[in-house]
């Protein structure tokens, strides 16, 4: 046994569970960054908050609705803070978390929101510092973004999917998982390339499914009034994604575009099954269908 | 101006605007039927309630449920009955319909709630009872089913559409008006092409879409913890109405199959256009689609 495993202390992160006297920043004061932030505040955590964002107005809206105490350049956020959460669309994810991860030392723990993993993972494998980052989607969204969008009590009773625990430093799993523990949140483990299968099977083809409908109403039903009249049909439920940010969204679509690709064929071939059956006036295999379909009933309660 | 304009009375129905003292049959003791008979026993009106259906499974439910206070064949229930409202499946509607109106007398109203307009009016356009019946379907539903499933304070603030209001008694329709909007209903009036055409764009496509694709996650996702897992992620409100009753829906596209075939296909049309998008990377073009598709905003709320 090698002398340096002994000493090597259990714990690196100078703080506490629960970031008691930590400095936390929030790349990304939107939807997630800002609930994730209110979280925080309203648990007691972090001594205090940094928001960092490329748009001044989101900056503002962020302090002015109480999300954060202070604004920062990236850089000057990461240099000053203990614990640095990142909630940007995933495209910018990649570049911006390497940036952060050029800058971090052994003490500071890095944790992302994205809703994608494969590519973010494999983008930082092999940097040196990849111990002290923590990959996680917690599992809750609306249909809202923006600091606006920000809400108190997010989280609780979601789940919350860490990828690679075993490339990230105990101390730093163990801070985050306590985190989102303390938010209500159910811890789950998966691979990142399951993740991102999962997702696009259960998370990313209602969105598109949702975003289509609503462009097939529009294009279709040209009488606003009549949809208005006419949505207690359960069209609001259906539609309620399609008000979801494009800067957030497609760019989830696009970097998981095998996967979604994959479902999406077979979302048009279900649709196809449906319009065979009113085309040949097949009753029994309609009935089938749907039949089929409550099954759905077994998992979502 | 002829005498017998003179005499007309303007109100045949015997009983009050609100049912007072009247005998009600509800045929169908379902979702819609049995929301309806607790309505109108939350509100005080109608003297009794006879239910009437099929499954005595159902009528017993419903007695239990305090939904109905008697069960009677149909034509016994007629017979006895001043107000006859029937909620059940579309296909079934048009047979039990012409029943009810050989039935019926100058005296008594009728009233269906069903979710097509066009084949049932069509059908009863030239019937010599056609007076006594009006056309209506309230917009609101869940995605469950049966007796169990009807609910106190259903129809408010939603919108009911009614069809061929001047091919009605206005005493007819004055009592029918009446009590809906006493449930909190908004009153809306379309022809029974219109209805429909509009029911398949805003309604019966929602529920097309959220059938497939739960048989979309079902078929690609074979874990269903997976799916419980990461049900956050917008799919739950997505495919809520695909645990709606095949008994109920089936029919209902069936009947307006051309409205529904058009709107799937424009539907299947826009799916293709994400397809494409992802296909080629078009990054600009898919966000081009989710920032029309974020329109919705404008109509719903």
């Amino acid at each position: 046994m090698k002398a340096h495993n002994i000493i090597k202390p259990s714990k690196v992160f100078p703080f506490g569970r629960d970031l008691e006297g930590a400095v936390v920043t929030i790349v990304g004061v939107g939807l997630i960054g800002g609930s994730f932030a209110l979280a925080l505040k309203e648990n007691g955590f972090a001594k205090k908050i940094i928001g960092v964002s490329r748009t001044e107005g989101s900056i503002n809206k962020a302090k002015q609705l109480g999300i954060i105490e202070y604004a920062l350049p990236l850089e000057e956020a990461v240099r000053q803070s203990d614990f640095i959460y990142v909630a940007i669309p995933v495209d910018v994810t990649i570049p911006v978390m390497k940036q952060i991860m050029n800058l971090v030392n052994d003490k500071q723990i890095v944790a992302d929101a994205g809703s994608t993993k494969y590519a973010l993972c494999k983008e930082l494998t092999v940097h040196p510092m990849r111990k002290r980052f923590v990959a996680t989607h917690p599992m809750w969204g609306t249909e809202y973004s923006g600091p606006e969008a920000a809400v108190r009590g997010a989280f609780n009773g979601r789940s919350c999917v860490i990828c690679e625990k075993e490339k990230s430093d105990e101390d730093a799993v163990n801070v985050v998982e306590n985190i989102y523990k303390k938010l209500g949140m159910h811890i789950t483990y998966m691979d990142p390339q399951n993740h991102d299968l999962h997702a696009a099977y259960v998370s990313h083809i209602s969105h598109i499914t949702s975003f289509a409908l609503a462009n097939t109403v529009l294009e279709k039903e040209k009488e606003d009034e009549a949809i208005f009249e006419l949505s207690g049909g359960g069209f609001e439920s259906t539609v309620r994604l399609a008000k979801s940010s494009p800067a957030t969204w497609a760019p989830i679509f696009m970097q998981n575009k095998e996967n979604v690709l994959d479902v999406l064929n077979e979302h048009i071939s279900q649709l196809r099954k449906f319009k065979s059956c009113l085309e040949k006036e097949n009753m029994e295999y309609l009935k089938e269908l749907m039949e089929h379909a409550n099954k759905i009933k077994r998992i979502i309660k």
